[in-house]
């Protein structure tokens, strides 16, 4: 019954972030099922977008070329720069249409308990980019964690030293939430947060 | 930001069963944060496991040789045979510990809405392994469905010729669940099905 082989896939496929065992097993037979022309169009998919997505040498975002087509975009506003924690942020935040600016990854956040300090992230790399492009603005929108504020707070530091305005995207009630729901942090956070109407 | 690819990713994955767009997302960026070796040792234990997987020449379920390993052990009973109606109901079946005879994947239930009639599934290969084969009792574990249930009925009107039982696995209330919450449907079934105790 080949159960050694069909555990292998199910074992690979529970590396996947959010696939248990009875849904590894479910996509397994799925894929076992598959007609061979199938499945190869579907691992090819996969290969092949992983081969082609690098990360743009100057934002540190996905992109297929050196620099990505946000950083060479002559629409986008380019003295204001949004500072996030991964590559899949800037999908997340050109997906609300709201921000017009250019991108910076970190690569992480700053965490003294894995052991993850300023110099281990793309900060130097976003100091560097002030000038020559001229950034009047920078939007930092790290997490609301811990680790998330530690380097926010760590950027508006280094930050200080240049002509730069420093803001941060707000963090409170969610929209369509309610304040009976949301956790006393959260709330808390949008107490401190509150805006002149 | 090479959204297109990305795009082409979740594509891929949502379209496996259980995947909504949400966690395609998800596991797309988690493949694509990956080290290369790592995403390379994930897509390579799937095409693996695909490439060396087919189907047993005798009872249809999976197997890495010509005849499975199931229908070549002496320690199974070789005279009382499992229809199912699929190859992953063969491990589920094994998983119980439960039966120790051989088995017969039918690849499929008698569906006429679908245009599957009794010629496209595997039933001929399984009256052909009657004699050769010796059997003496057919379990038909086809689901308790509209077309499982069809299916069951045709198998037992097809071995009425031989000197063979035909039986079928019990299909009731689930263990440790409740007659308060099984749907009339189930009930009504473990009713027909009573046991003398």
């Amino acid at each position: 019954m080949a159960e050694h082989l069909i555990e292998g896939m199910v074992n690979a496929l529970s590396s996947l972030p959010g696939i248990g065992r009875k849904s590894a097993y479910r996509i397994s037979f799925h894929l076992l099922r598959q007609d061979p022309a199938v499945f190869n169009g579907f691992i090819q998919s996969l290969s092949e977008v992983k081969g082609r997505i690098r990360f743009c040498s100057r934002c540190g975002s996905y992109s297929e070329e050196e620099i990505c087509d946000l950083c060479l975009s002559e629409k986008r506003d380019s003295h204001t720069v949004c500072v996030v924690e991964q590559p899949e942020d800037v999908f997340f935040i050109e997906n609300t249409g709201e921000f017009k600016g250019r991108y910076h990854v970190l690569d992480g956040v700053i965490s003294p308990l894995e052991g993850v300090g300023p110099q281990d992230l793309r900060i130097r790399e976003l100091l560097n980019r002030i000038e020559p492009e001229d950034l009047k603005e920078v939007l930092v929108a790290t997490n609301p964690t811990l680790e998330g504020d530690a380097t926010a707070d760590y950027l508006n530091h280094q930050l200080k030293n240049f002509n730069i305005s420093v803001t941060r995207i707000a963090y409170g009630i969610t929209v369509g939430g309610s304040i009976e729901l949301a956790d006393q942090y959260t709330l808390g956070r949008a107490i401190r947060s509150r805006l002149k109407l």
